[in-house]
């Protein structure tokens, strides 16, 4: 974790990258996610990172909320790392990741597609209006304050 | 930038983060998309990063082609920072982190909302499949192989 790195912002984004920001932290959660992995020999053979980052990012999810170890089964049976619902909920910003990467820099095309369980559907993700439901394209959104901004910042 | 650290990874999401991954690069990405942020003043105003962190991580966008540099204008006047359509399409990634956060560990509210430009209405952000039009929950989804697999991975 990138601990207080961001400390000044008063910003989801960077909050949200105080707890997954950190090298190798959105790929764990990838293969966790889409790849069913839990154990620490898993991650490790997915992908190369050396044991004391890996142990280090996984203590991390633990202490954030974004994983909890399994109770230690018998015999030599090693933990493993379930994703929370708030892990879980981090797809979004997988999906958006790889969307990005798909549209950018995939000369091959899509090395994986998102299919709805339901009927194998590709799955994308959009931005739509609560209000007006329309599908909202990246240039038709601003940020605004929200009930969470700080008043100096709100100014 | 990560340069070549998930090179064993074939995965657009693991290439996105190559290139946006290292430390404040999606908060000069935010700052520039959301808060019209175009100088290295103001990039450095509003994050109080390292002048040479922040030197690297906009020369590191100018070479993957996220930023371009303005035409050096007369006089005294510095250098801006314009986000291309590459950058500008980093959004749905920085709103994915956006939610995240705000459902997760903003304790006084949302500091930001995104708001649709055309009716003032909240943006959000969902997935959809193209092909039964269902809004899809993180749980509802998986990934398969896609035309960019490799064979060894696709099995």
């Amino acid at each position: 974790m990138l601990g207080r790195t961001y400390e000044t912002q008063n910003c989801s984004a960077s909050r949200s990258l105080e707890v997954v920001g950190e090298r190798w932290s959105l790929l764990i959660i990838r293969d966790a996610l889409f790849r069913g992995m839990s154990r620490f020999s898993e991650f490790q053979r997915s992908l190369g990172v050396a044991p004391n980052v890996l142990a280090a990012r996984l203590q991390g999810f633990v202490q954030s909320g974004l994983m909890e170890l399994s109770p230690q089964a018998v015999g030599s049976e090693p933990s493993r790392y379930l994703l929370t619902e708030k892990g879980r909920d981090l797809a979004p910003v997988i999906v958006a990741l790889t969307d990005w990467g798909d549209r950018w820099i995939a000369p091959e095309g899509p090395p994986i597609v998102f299919r709805h369980s339901d009927c194998a559907g590709g799955v994308r993700q959009v931005m739509v209006c609560a209000d007006c439901e329309a599908t909202v394209a990246a240039a038709e959104f601003e940020a605004c304050p929200g009930p969470g901004a700080r008043r100096s910042m709100s100014a």
